[in-house]
């Protein structure tokens, strides 16, 4: 049976609670974070981590959910954070971790932008890949650009925040082939054999993966490219989970 | 001889005209464009395009140009689009149309997001590509955020705007096999042979190349990828990119 009720008021204890999701601070303490708009919805509806749907009041949405508030648009402003007119938007229960980080691994080091990495895990799910690890300093998995540049993804892979050099650790011990992306002392992506159990580390647009993180890899890859351009990493991630895509 | 002069005014005929250029139908009437920030101005000027330099007054900021602007902070947030703090902006000229579109060509059909399109002419200049040209309705090249994505690249390469049949046309004419990429009629990209003189058509992210390109094509690619998802059209961009990269 699904609950329903109203908020109205701007400075209901709710309202203020859920606003509060905005800081990763209280995502990390609550375990809850927001998901804004029908597409991103329906796909957490899917991975059953939809706790609250809140829509416009006479709002046509109908979603399959347990609680369903109706607000006012200035309270559905205020949670919102896009500037596009979202008619919902839901709390959602953080995903579980995973008991194995899997065959099929992408490690990104540092990466702050959350577009790119939205767009990154993204990719790692379009080919198959089993697990995508931010690592320490990396930009929050449940920002809202990370969520919304996934399309969904997030939701149907495990993402985890953990720390490099243990998620590498553990890649070893599964007998991943362990790739860093680099230019030093590096690999043409051509030249590597293929593999179809590896972790690829890619890092921060500025400084690239650590050196401390490069040395824990089996090979340093670069990916060919004419001059002494650079690729975007968003973009360099697609050349090499394409390479190891499951098939 | 550098020309140095100040502008304290908001109201100021030229600055007028130059905020003007935040619009594209001035850019096309006057063959003048912005860019903002030290990294894209030292591009351009490197490829011969900028016109005037704009820096804020007692700004350590050097540049090798014909003519200098000090202006005061209100002038030139005035001018400038972005919300970083740029200490300076540039007026540069458009850069000239490429004899021939050349023997890699990338053509974007009806592209609209300028994040986009300035990362895959990132990507296009880092794989050796000869062009890139956007079709009718695509974002306009100047776009201020296509400049800021293209990471200066566009300022690199032949980068034009074009009716997208006469670019296909040309393309042919020149032994260039075209590729267009979709899901109906497709081949796997790994089942396309290696090819030298290529020109690639990739579409807008909601529809797709139109139709009535497809059929234009000597074949239809499409990256293999798990299930039913679908990628980010740069990233797709560097997996065709690389593959048919200049050696």
């Amino acid at each position: 049976m699904m609950k329903t009720y109203e908020i109205n008021s701007l400075t209901n204890e709710k309202i203020k609670s859920w606003t509060k999701l905005h800081q990763s601070k209280y995502r990390r303490e609550t375990g809850l974070f927001l998901a804004e708009g029908e597409h991103l919805i329906q796909e957490a509806l899917k991975a059953g981590l939809v706790e609250t749907l809140i829509v416009l009041k006479d709002s046509p949405i109908e979603f399959d959910v347990d609680v369903r508030v109706e607000v006012t648009p200035e309270v559905l402003h205020k949670l919102c954070q896009t500037e596009s007119n979202s008619e919902c938007i839901a709390v959602c229960r953080l995903w579980d971790q995973p008991a194995s980080l899997g065959d099929r691994v992408l490690l990104l080091d540092q990466i702050q932008d959350p577009g790119n990495v939205g767009t990154i895990i993204r990719t790692a799910h379009s080919f198959g890949y089993d697990c995508v690890v931010l690592s320490e300093n990396s930009v929050d998995l449940t920002n809202e650009k990370v969520l919304r540049a996934s399309q969904g993804a997030i939701f149907h892979l495990p993402v985890i925040q953990r720390e490099m050099k243990s998620a590498i650790e553990e890649c070893r011990k599964n007998g991943l082939m362990i790739l860093g992306t680099g230019l030093k002392h590096s690999i043409p992506l051509s030249a590597i054999p293929d593999c179809d159990n590896v972790a690829i580390i890619l890092g921060n647009e500025g400084q690239g993966v650590r050196p401390e993180i490069l040395h824990l890899c089996d090979a340093i890859v670069k990916i060919e490219i004419n001059g002494f351009e650079s690729l975007n990493v968003a973009v360099a991630s697609g050349i090499l989970c394409y390479r190891f895509r499951k098939p």
